[in-house]
């Protein structure tokens, strides 16, 4: 462990980038733009799967798994579809590789050229509609309501650690409908489930809201994503949730019989979160001494450390810590009890303190005998000795207490970090001084969209939900807007 | 549901596609090789995942991700291991597709050529070993017990369903240890895992061996099998355990410093079961009324199926339903309430019957009535009225009792399908009149080995790890063998 993390104010690209690798997060791999998610950045995503797989379950989907690679011409079905992935596809030609003859060393085998080539998902809505036609033929069959946790690639040119990376994790929800009104429904409950999910357990406040066109998914009709506000005033997605019209129904030809004996194209949602979370979670959270966890996402949510010179003084502190341990799970908390001989007390707190475990518990000698602990907070660097007998009561409450708690320091920053603004000029000034997220007047063109974003590096990040109806003018034509929307320059 | 199977004594192999795709497990995709594993099927890959995954972490694993790519020079470092997998890589060449200029449609860019081509991983010691050399410095980074869930590709030319496709889900467990004893200990640790899995979840007696050089992992000192009977007398390889030797260390550059100070590379183990589990798991309960589940991994243990004519019958039906489900979900057990209107009784019977869930319940009227339902046993079809107030001890009782009678039954299987030959004449008449497991001598050479493969498509499936030393003579070259090993035909 090798503390020495840039601070947020120097260079947050910087402490970002270092705070992954030092709290064995992730790390790049020999291949270009594609991680390796560690064991400790693993067990947190293990985490968030869990919990996102019980809310899908809980609303009615089952899970399956389709082909990672896609024919090339399935790809092609949905013209839209295939705009927007084509420039970042990986692309599989061959199925072999064999020895040089003249000595090169393993070479790809010319003669194992695959007649039609085969993309590396990059999402998979194609090969899924191609497999729901033969599972859809009646009302009966719908709705029909899939999930699927895979790895995707995208060919990206610039990569960041989870927020960006060539392969990624995620799950990919597909599911069809038969009418209109239910897939739109289905698009918003997830969208809800998301919002959610990254409230109660991310403890990150996000604004629900609709893509414009230019930030709509390749071959959706509308986009729904939720957007959260990072500490250095930039935004992340966190989440879409798109509305497919009966698009990939017509590319696809998958149709169904009505009650009525009509025919027709079936009717579609696919919604994703992926490692990227570990983004938001990582940025929203953690301060210049490393990770913050909230309580319902730590892989550990108390440690308790011994401390101890003598060998008879491990066994009375150990014993201890072992009833407390045994005590604070049958309450259903995650406890370690790091009893490692390898490294001293001083190293597992900075240690711990850098992996954002939010509780930690020391025990010494003089603990014993006073029958006491010491009780330290990750978020707030409060410290106290308290009482062995209430440690558990203590403990359990403070799991709700920091969870609260980061989710509202979470909300009063983004508070803080909500501007409006009237005219273009006030637009560029609070842009440039704070950043964070500003309300405006836009005319509804993709034209004013896209100057705004060469001249300040702002995107629209959504149409809020919530956003008021009212007559207004666009901050840079003046032409008539009937609700404000929502910038931010973004990840 | 089109339930008209093959019986097994027909056409073995027929009967086996046709339970796959009719019972919703998977079915093939229009990617060659490639399957969809439908929702039921992943229900239960799902349960043996959850079952493993904690196997692995109460033996101190931990799980991590590395990329789905792999660059060609890291596969070609270790010699054996790239002349093992080259035959069947798929190969990424560009990262870009483009539309073609003169209207061909979507293109392969050839502008965005990869300098050097990526391989779908088919296994992931090399970029494992990769990082692994970041990892471990000291004896205190030892040992490292690493697992991953992945997605596999390996290019074959006959596939089927779960036992044999391009791409298959897995996990791979990776570990590194300072000792050649400790890197033992941990392949037969994990082979034990396996054994016991096979055993106390699926329901499949397992015999536990080594392989012969011939059908070594490609990199591997020694593999390490469990080897499954099927009910056609064919063997199934389910799960391998290698020991690693240095060899990825060495073509990797692994290295620590012991405790006194002095470099070595260390020591390695991986091991890995599949997809093809599930192959292993039909073919070895089912019958020709379909699938046959093992409680223990059922994903509905109990289905209730009400019978009614009225909707006031369905009322009194569906509340003594509810009560059983909650019940029986308070004792653990996984229990569906199959209230839906759009399909008869008679119905559900059949597809529960194909779906393999072990027990069923229905409850008429007259059930109501006299406080009795009827349950009916998969494995065995046995039917009987029990009373209202006994079925959560029954039923408790039975998923106990059918979990012990199927495994009873496939060992009394395997029995009577092991058999010794002493003469290779003798050997050729069991193995056509039979099949099955047979015992016999072998001189330790690949020659002999060949020619029996050549002869009677016969492979020697391993040296089983409690075969009795003796002195004996190889049924064909007539050489001094030390103990007899295991033959069959194998899928």
């Amino acid at each position: 462990m090798a503390k020495n993390l840039t601070k947020r104010s120097e260079d947050y690209s910087k402490w970002y980038n270092e705070l992954v690798i030092q709290a064995d997060l992730a790390e790049n791999s020999g291949v270009r733009g594609c991680m390796v998610i560690k064991p400790y950045g693993f067990s947190i995503w293990e985490r968030i799967q869990a919990e996102l797989d019980r809310m899908f379950k809980e609303t009615g989907h089952q899970n399956a798994y389709f082909p990672l690679l896609i024919p090339k011409s399935y790809l092609s079905k949905e013209a839209s579809h295939v705009d927007g992935f084509a420039k970042e596809c990986a692309v599989v030609t061959h199925y072999r590789l064999k020895n040089d003859e003249n000595g090169e060393g393993i070479i790809v085998d010319p003669d194992a050229k695959l007649e039609e080539e085969l993309i590396v998902r990059p999402t998979s809505e194609t090969i899924i509609w191609d497999t729901f036609r033969k599972w859809i033929q009646s009302y009966r069959d719908l709705p029909l309501l899939i999930n699927q946790w895979a790895n995707v690639v995208r060919w990206e040119m610039r990569t960041r650690l989870f927020l960006r990376t060539t392969e990624f994790l995620w799950q990919e929800g597909h599911t069809a409908h038969a009418t209109k009104e239910e897939a739109i429904a289905e698009t918003i409950q997830m969208l809800s489930i998301y919002a959610d999910f990254a409230e109660n357990y991310m403890a990150i406040p996000v604004i629900k809201g609709v893509k414009t066109e230019s930030e709509r998914f390749a071959g959706a009709i509308d986009t729904y994503c939720i957007e959260a506000l990072m500490q250095d005033g930039k935004a992340l997605q966190a989440g879409t949730s798109h509305f497919l019209g009966q698009n990939f129904a017509k590319a696809f030809d998958v149709k169904f019989t009505a009650k009525d004996g009509k025919q027709d194209y079936v009717w579609a949602s696919s919604w994703g979160v992926s490692t990227r979370l570990m983004g938001a979670l990582i940025m929203t959270h953690s301060d210049d001494s490393g990770l913050v966890l909230p309580p319902n996402l730590a892989p550990d949510q108390v440690v308790i450390v011994p401390i101890y010179r003598s060998e008879e003084q491990f066994e009375a502190v150990s014993a201890v810590a072992k009833e407390v341990m045994k005590e604070l799970r049958a309450k259903g908390m995650r406890v370690k009890f790091d009893d490692r001989d390898t490294h001293k007390p001083g190293w597992k707190f900075n240690e711990y303190e850098l992996k954002g475990v939010p509780v930690r518990l020391a025990i010494g000698p003089r603990d014993v005998e006073n029958g006491t602990l010491e009780l330290a907070r990750r978020d707030t660097f409060e410290k106290k000795t308290i009482s062995r007998d209430t440690v558990v009561d203590i403990v359990e409450k403070l799991m709700v207490e920091i969870q609260e708690s980061l989710y509202n320091k979470a909300q009063d920053f983004r508070k803080e970090n909500i501007s409006q603004a009237s005219t273009y000029e006030e637009f560029k000034k609070v842009l440039e001084a704070k950043g964070g997220f500003i309300y405006a007047h836009w005319d509804g063109t993709s034209e004013t969209e896209e100057k705004i974003k060469n001249d300040t590096k702002a995107t629209i990040r959504c149409i809020p939900l919530d956003a008021k109806e009212e007559d207004g003018k666009c901050m840079v034509t003046g032409k008539p807007s009937k609700r404000m929307v929502l910038f931010a320059k973004a990840y």
